[in-house]
């Protein structure tokens, strides 16, 4: 695989202009900071293909359902993500001429992503067609310091003439969305007003009438000194603009400087939107762009403190590793608990909504991991926000009782996906749900945390579960009819391993909970229900391989021709881009981890030899045409000591967007799975394990690297791993002594101490 | 169930106008030819709800694919039947004006569908806002003998008042698919002309090229006496008109008559197309209205003579089935085999194409026994001809080496349809296009088909079929996963028992067949086919309950709650309307016949202890949300002897659409399952079957009527069967003697011959 862009430990650089590589450039080069984000678009006029995204967090819109054929329970709409107000806009012309990259002659083009201060930045030479030539420098940033402030530095020096240039910074609401089921527009007009260097626009969402209100202010600068301009200010509908022509001289550097605020109702009443956000504004313009840029610095300065993975001795799996990392923090920092990780993050539109259960499956863990603990708690209080629609959801589907169906894709609770085979079928994101309270409790201890707010969470997945079993009698024992398993090649199946595993397992921990804490606190759940879980419990039907270790992923697997991903002609890989859907699902071959990923989430209640062994059954027949699969494969196979499986699975993942592995980068990053990456490499690769009482470490490196070393929370408290080739040293940079296991060696670690010297890897 | 209309063993009869039962009134009295129809729109302009239609035969538009989550294979079109040219058109305006009985008031209202002579005809007296009363007389009716040809009467008598009226008939092509996925328009302009009492419009459709030209010659007559008029002509596009005033003495009929050709480039060339309109139309014109009634009714009597069902006793079940066997035949009449009998015929729009599953299992056998067998043979004709497509289509699906499937539903022999369990799964179509050919040469004898025709059908049939098993290691026979069965309340299920049997028997028909012809004629199969298919016929898989006679429907149906339908609450019946789809598939409940169907198509091979067994497992399980289920139940239900539920399962059908039962014969009627209730008729009441060398009869009548009588066609003799309360008759009007048999025992009927007397029923 070609790398696509420059190879850099922090950086992620592009050294000339392909203008057919602009649209994954626009994705890969994004910024954001979990409030807001834009897609890495050029600030002048550019009328060469592009996918112009700014997105605003949470605010979406219900685009009417697109269907084929109807089915009873779908959902009339889809929550899509919103193209919201371009606030990176600077027009310049130059005596009538304007600016476009796709119609100048580009002399040189430097595009730079620093990941280590997320910011974006850009020079370029170019000649206009009139023979004039310039240089553009410009530099910009979402504030992850103040999260509603974005600032553009953007410099203009004429290199071989002097003259007049028209500079028009502006703001433009009229915006439609990439992806819109009918083409509909999704915005109306509030208000804009433009003024003497300053202008802004509120606009409203349509039917979930979200007011966005989007304001600036500029200055200009002839070298380092401020200049006097008198701008002309207009605006039209969702528009407004500040122009104004000067004379530039040649070899002199002019820079506008732009400070952005970008508000919304999700924060703020109707009422004071506006003024909030001309307040904003005018305090990040009084702070001014250095100091602005200079506290982002810092606070992401903080987020790398934790979350950075370092790797010595492989530049491109280092830049692979940070690229994931830096755009998980730039989708969610946790700030927000209306505020939830979509799948495109602020890089893109693809696949509407902001929660899956991806969210819980990968994201949880690596927040958990790399941050304080109140950032993963948002993300279970968004949930339990969501706990009377999850209840409204299951009774659409006939359920009673205060059962709990979690949607599949959501933006504020109510299910938006329409496929009925994932929609009402692909139910173990219910176990997701919960198993991401237990991981949480694990991590943190917060049990006060389970009281108040997991349990009510926990009972309502039980219940839901408790009714969708039902008795067979042919089998004498409880059974899950018609559900899609992880594994999406196949569908409507009969005892999906996983999910009877999940569910058997959420009625026993919801039990565990309740018992524990109707001691303490009141008692949510009746003797009756108490009772009827338990019975249930040690009746649900799993299917196996006799005489194996195998679990069979569901009922009738073993009926299928038994044959391996290998066996696929190259020719028709992937195969969901070369065979119909019904060949997929009759194939015995498995999208991405299902088995599996069941025995990865509960890896403690399984001998290694029963891991071996499904590893070794399912692997092979494994296409991990998920980006959510390899993930899972590389943790699994470093536990079973096969180094190198583990790692061909992490190569898999870490420079999956960054290299655009699936030509599909133009579209927007895949936001969710680059938690995944993350897990290979912590959970793979150094074997972490976080258990109620201690950590376990278990690490292997691949013989390419000189080290790594990472940085994980446990009960808050940070510890460093360094791996070697030749061992690994623990630092706990907390303030609690804590233990770690190391191939069943139990080993304590006071508060702020280092294991002293190198561990030598057994 | 109260009735919709007037109860008359030939007429449809509505006596008061009743707006809110327009369009169901639309549907129900619409009239056709099996070339083309029309419902029953008023002539003159309403303005009230309504759904103005004209459909012609075999033009359809390839209107672009709804779906909400695309999956390799679907196909990018659906094909759409085309609502046409408006040709029964004739505004009346009286002074200024329009006669519209949505604003005037209706005094009285009398409209007539006489099924026996397939005319509509009404009489309205309405008073105008103007206070002016007239009297309206309309008779229209689609020859049957000249299948491009309509008519129209349409009197005008003034009741209160002398004075000018203005007669504006038109042919308007203006018109759009109610019916169309983005409300797109079909039509374009080709040519169109108006000229003295006479005018065409040729149009085309976009994409597919069709053109239609309808073409009109109008006359004018003061009670019996023609008129000398100069009407003013005007044309603009897909638009001509004549149009006069004329003075109208008080008390005094005037009749407009309208003669309209309808063709296509279905069955001319774009070249003489118009022509050739233009000539039909001047020849009807030169016929005159009443010779061409007349002509048109000996058509229909020669249909009725072979067609007809004549029940003594029970005047709403003389209307019933005559209402099915009229619409049928209206569909229908085997002219031209590039017709077929799309779902809901010339009386709407919904589901597109014309071609389903229906045609074989259910309007086949009714056209086998009630019409020459050259009728029948068109439909399979039909399919040979697009054998090529269907061996695209299975090619598409990764089949190979000539397999063939026929779509779910088409048009062209393209598959049009887009839901994956059925498009891809529901295959057992397959089977009942080799079982059509089956049971055409066991009714006609034709041998001669089966070589040239049959042969290449079954055999791709044959090829897909062994392609689509696969072995299963685990059970050691031959398996088929991922289908969806006649039961479509089931999807992606293991080993379809109905599907399985099917598909069994094609393999071994197509053996049957090759085996015999390859001596007397060229051999179409390889000898490693012929040694592999009957390797795999003894090896293929059938779930059963052991130790019963029941065939399960799928693995793991015992798994499921095993409730009956009456069980369901009333409140939530239809579940189809009450319950999520999920809930639907994971129930016990059984939408049509499944395993019964597969019964009913191979009864011989089974005991009836074995029948009677899987009956009363299945059929209370059964909830008939599909009209094609309780023919096949009222089948089953006669040959158990249980005549109460047979005659349950009669009444459900017969008057289905006639009383509106499910409330959407506005939408149009359902053409396809009106054989059906002919079958429950024929194969259920009578106990009629076909066998190679003999009719069985087995006849039983419901209590309440006192006789019924009708005809089969047996090596094309025509049977008449009459029966009563104490016996039957047969009579043999054919030119050949034939044998049936009558429990057991064989009697010869020679040709022109009855059975004597009455023959006991034991």
């Amino acid at each position: 695989m070609r790398n696509l862009f420059d190879i850099h430990d922090w950086k992620i650089v592009e050294t000339s202009f392909d203008p057919k590589k602009q649209m994954q450039a626009e994705s890969i080069f994004s910024i954001g900071n979990g409030s807001f984000g834009q897609r890495a678009n050029f600030e002048e006029r550019y009328s060469g293909e592009s996918l112009q995204g700014s997105y605003v967090g949470g605010v979406y819109y219900p685009d009417k359902t697109r269907v084929g054929w109807w089915k009873n329970g779908y959902p009339e709409y889809f929550a899509k993500v919103l193209n919201a107000c371009n606030w990176i806009g600077i027009d310049i012309e130059i005596q009538g001429e304007s600016v476009d990259l796709n119609h100048a002659t580009v002399l040189s083009f430097y595009r730079e992503l620093d990941m280590q201060s997320s910011t974006l930045s850009r020079k370029v030479t170019l000649r206009l067609k009139s023979g004039k030539e310039l240089e553009i420098n410009s530099i910009r940033f979402c504030s992850m310091h103040r999260n509603e402030i974005a600032a553009i530095s953007y410099s203009v020096k004429p290199l071989n003439f002097s003259g007049n240039v028209k500079f028009t910074p502006y703001l433009d609401n009229n915006v439609s969305n990439d992806d819109a089921n009918y083409d509909e527009f999704f915005w109306e007009e509030e208000s804009q007003k433009a003024g003497n260097k300053k202008a802004f626009v509120c606009s409203k969402t349509k039917k979930t009438n979200f007011h966005v209100a989007t304001a600036m202010r500029i200055s200009f600068w002839k070298e380092k000194e401020l200049q006097e301009i008198h701008p002309n200010f207009a605006t039209k509908s969702l528009y407004a603009e500040n122009s104004f022509e000067t004379y530039l001289e040649i070899g002199t550097t002019y820079t506008l400087k732009k400070y952005v605020a970008v508000a919304s109702t999700l924060n703020h009443s109707e009422f004071s939107l506006v003024t909030h956000a001309i307040n904003q504004v005018k305090s990040a313009y009084l702070t001014g762009f250095d100091d602005l840029l200079e506290e982002h610095k810092v606070a992401w300065s903080n987020i790398w403190e934790n979350a950075d993975i370092q790797i010595d001795g492989d530049v491109a799996a280092q830049q692979g590793i940070r690229f994931n990392i830096f755009h998980l923090y730039q989708t969610y920092t946790g700030t927000n608990e209306k505020l939830n990780i979509g799948p495109k993050g602020f890089t893109g539109e693809k696949y509407g909504g902001a929660t899956y259960w991806d969210t819980e499956a990968y994201c949880l863990p690596f927040y958990l991991k790399t941050a304080d603990p109140k950032i993963a708690r948002q993300l279970l209080i968004y949930r339990y926000n969501q706990l009377d629609k999850a209840i409204e959801n299951a009774e659409k589907l006939g359920f009673v009782n205060g059962a709990a169906l979690y949607p599949m894709v959501t933006m504020n609770g109510e299910e938006c996906h329409n496929e009925w085979e994932i929609t009402f079928e692909e139910i173990h994101r219910n176990g997701a749900i919960a198993f991401a309270i237990y991981n949480y409790v694990r991590h943190t201890g917060d049990h006060e945390y389970l009281k108040d707010y997991g349990r009510p969470v926990l009972n309502a997945i039980a219940r839901f579960w408790f009714q969708r079993f039902n008795w067979s009698k042919a089998k004498q024992a409880y059974v899950m009819l018609g559900v899609t398993g992880p594994n999406e090649y196949e569908n409507n199946v009969n005892n999906n391993w996983y999910t009877n595993y999940i569910a058997k397992w959420c009625l026993s921990y919801a039990l565990e909970v309740e018992e524990s804490w109707a001691k303490k606190d009141k008692a949510l759940l009746s003797n009756q229900e108490l009772f009827q879980w338990k019975e249930m419990l040690d009746k649900i039907y799993f299917p196996k391989l006799e005489g194996t270790n195998i679990f069979l992923q569901q009922d009738g697997f073993l009926d299928k021709e038994l044959l391996n991903a290998s066996d696929i002609p190259d020719a028709q890989r992937p195969i969901n881009q070369h065979w119909s859907w019904d060949r997929i699902l009759r194939s015995v071959f498995i999208k991405q981890a299902d088995v599996l990923q069941g025995i990865y989430l509960f890896e403690d209640h399984f001998d290694l030899d029963v891991i071996r062994d499904n590893f070794d059954f399912y692997e092979p027949k494994t296409v991990h045409e998920s980006s959510l699969s390899p993930c899972v494969h590389a943790i699994i196979a470093a536990k079973i000591g096969n180094l190198d499986k583990a790692y061909e699975m992490y190569l898999r993942t870490a420079r999956l967007d960054l290299d655009d592995y699936n030509h599909e980068a133009d579209e927007g990053l895949h936001i969710t799975s680059m938690a995944g990456t993350w897990m290979s490499m912590v959970e793979g690769l150094a074997g972490v394990r976080v258990y109620e009482d201690h950590v376990l470490i278990d690490p292997k490196i691949p013989a390419t690297w000189k080290s790594y070393s990472f940085k994980i929370r446990f009960r808050n408290n940070p510890i460093q791993v360094t791996v070697n080739q030749e061992g690994y040293v623990l630092e706990n940079f907390g303030n609690d002594s804590i233990t770690y296991t190391y191939k069943g060696k139990k080993i304590e670690l006071c508060a702020n101490q280092t294991s002293n010297s190198l561990q030598l890897i057994v």
